[in-house]
């Protein structure tokens, strides 16, 4: 999407066909930096430290890894080790692995000599399928919103709430429950977004709100406690929130808070709509609440907040005494009961395993 | 209650018998700061600059600024000039303006010679009813922890979530919600309490987890968006919170955000409770959602976080874009049929009109 007055996607092969850049998101929203990445290493560096965040942005950018790698050694060996070193970096990311072993599998039977450009042509091609896919969240919740306009006064905005990131910055280009928005823009629905700072890692404040900023969508930012209010106003349409994993029976498991804005949206009749691409349905999954476990991170996310000073500087801040432990459980699951639709890139499934098997019979 | 070693008020007679001491709250949790009030100008800027906060508070630190004024000029002028003064600083605080009133109304008809003298003694007497009135209502809490307790395997800790601080730092001592928590401690009922940091101002964080650290209450600092996962989870027994305001059908204003606790716990049949001195009730507000104000507070209390940097410093950071505008509702109000009971000084009510009405016939 635009940052300002120009169009960016979040990694992209520089004009050499060898190199890539990426936005270095450690900085955002206080800096905005483009890295380049010439090296199979480099791009370790970036997956493993998060200069890139988002399962399929982590796919697209481990898919160009192995292209790099190839461009230097196209050899088996070279392949293997590329497969290795950019597995190693966050071993549990499904996307990243489900790239990789699409790259090795597609090149293996190639001969050494093309492997380099076929490897270069597969990544390409792995970002555009996630940007096409995104613009098919987009269209499918774009229909939602423009339903929710056409019941406004001409010009009355529609005022959308969301979660966490789930924007273009964690894909290639629109983000999933970002889409719609962008969509509703394109077609020139007014929109407005309340975006939730989303604590403790503040991916709302920090990146939603970037992007917004960036795009020129008009936003808001609130603190995560303030959605309930707002809806119990009637200052909310619909909320959208993107998911890391969706269980067969439309359980919802997304970062932590999410089930909390679900129960507002239930008790003051506000949709509650999840994007995701299909991938990221887990079909073994038959009860989202018993059976996802939830990561439990560092309670140093929760006392030390991260921003930057008045005089420029990027700083933690202590926000709790020192003797003061932290619990940090970093997603919830909303049960399916809370979830109106489940917007993905083949229509709007209703948050059950009739719905989702309706709309995936293949599963 | 005590820090460390130590018991404390949050304000106190020095034994000169002229001047107050107060904890300087500004300060925490990284510093605990005692400081001297000599003059009535000290006192309103105390007051004024959030040195000392929470209602119950600020009424007892108004009271003794009536005192130091008689102290140094006890004539009719001085005497209204000191209640001007002070009603000045906070004019929409509801006790702050009853204890000077209280204050004037006893001092007026006084020969000018005895009025210093009686002025410390009802002072005094308005902290001790402010520490007899939280007591009360932490014994009757106390009795809904007991039964929880007895419910449990002998040893096990009874989980108490509670949102920004209705601590002793509010009131003179024991505080409103957490009066049960720090009897239970006294009658030996293990406790474990989860502190809500409470954004956008911490003052769960700041103040409460700096309380329970205090008086070494275990307990569990968490980000306001996990406690509807924790209750999911059978983490929780049951929730206390204060309130700033109760309508007379039992719709409770609290700060921001803790409707949504309430949500998450009528969800998982966690019972949820508010504690309260009767003077917070509006008897003259039948619905809470519709016709109690909700304060917009600065937009900067949500970009900007404030706390400790690694070299000991205390520092602002800004965690927004600087082209992102924030929202900031201070409070909200969970209506009645969320409220599981009203503990009072008289007892545990039943959050409605009848049940406030039986506890309190006069009204």
């Amino acid at each position: 999407m635009n940052v300002g007055d120009r169009h960016y996607r979040t990694i992209w092969l520089n004009k050499d066909g060898c190199s890539v850049d990426i936005i270095d998101q450690r900085w955002l929203p206080h800096e905005f930096r483009i890295v380049t990445l010439r090296t199979v290493d480099d791009i370790a560096v970036a997956i493993r430290d998060m200069w890139v965040r988002g399962a399929p942005l982590i796919g697209v950018t481990a898919a160009y890894g192995m292209a790099v790698a190839m461009a230097a050694d196209p050899s088996d060996t070279a392949l293997d080790a590329a497969w290795e070193k950019l597995h190693a970096t966050r071993p549990t990311a499904i996307n990243l692995r489900w790239a990789l072993d699409e790259m090795r599998k597609l090149l293996r039977p190639v001969p050494v000599g093309e492997r380099a450009e076929m490897a270069y042509r597969r990544a390409a091609g792995i970002a555009d399928e996630d940007v096409e896919l995104n613009r098919a969240i987009g269209e499918n919740g774009l229909a939602i919103i423009r339903e929710i306009a056409a019941g406004k006064k001409p010009g009355e905005r529609v005022n959308i709430l969301t979660h966490c990131n789930a924007g273009w910055l964690a894909t290639v280009d629109y983000g999933t429950a970002t889409a719609p928005i962008y969509l509703a823009m394109e077609a020139g629905i007014p929109v407005h977004v309340y975006v939730d700072e989303t604590r403790p890692r503040n991916q709302g404040a920090q990146l939603t709100a970037w992007e917004m900023a960036g795009h020129g969508v008009p936003h808001t930012l609130i603190v995560d406690n303030a959605g309930g209010h707002l809806m119990q106003h009637g200052d909310v349409d619909l909320v959208i929130v993107g998911t890391d994993r969706t269980a067969a029976n439309g359980d919802v498991c997304n970062k932590i808070g999410t089930y909390l804005k679900a129960l507002a949206a239930k008790d003051n009749s506000v949709p509650f709509y999840v994007a995701l691409p299909s991938p990221t349905i887990d079909w073994t999954v038959s009860d989202g609440i018993r059976e996802i476990p939830i990561e439990e991170r560092s309670g140093e996310e929760v006392s030390l907040v991260w921003g930057k000073t008045a005089s420029g500087e990027i700083a933690q801040v202590r926000v709790s005494p020192e003797a003061t432990p932290a619990g940090n459980p970093a997603f919830d699951v909303t049960p399916a009961r809370l979830v109106t639709g489940l917007i993905t890139e083949r229509g709007v499934a209703e948050a059950s395993r009739s719905g989702l098997k309706a709309l995936f019979p293949e599963h």
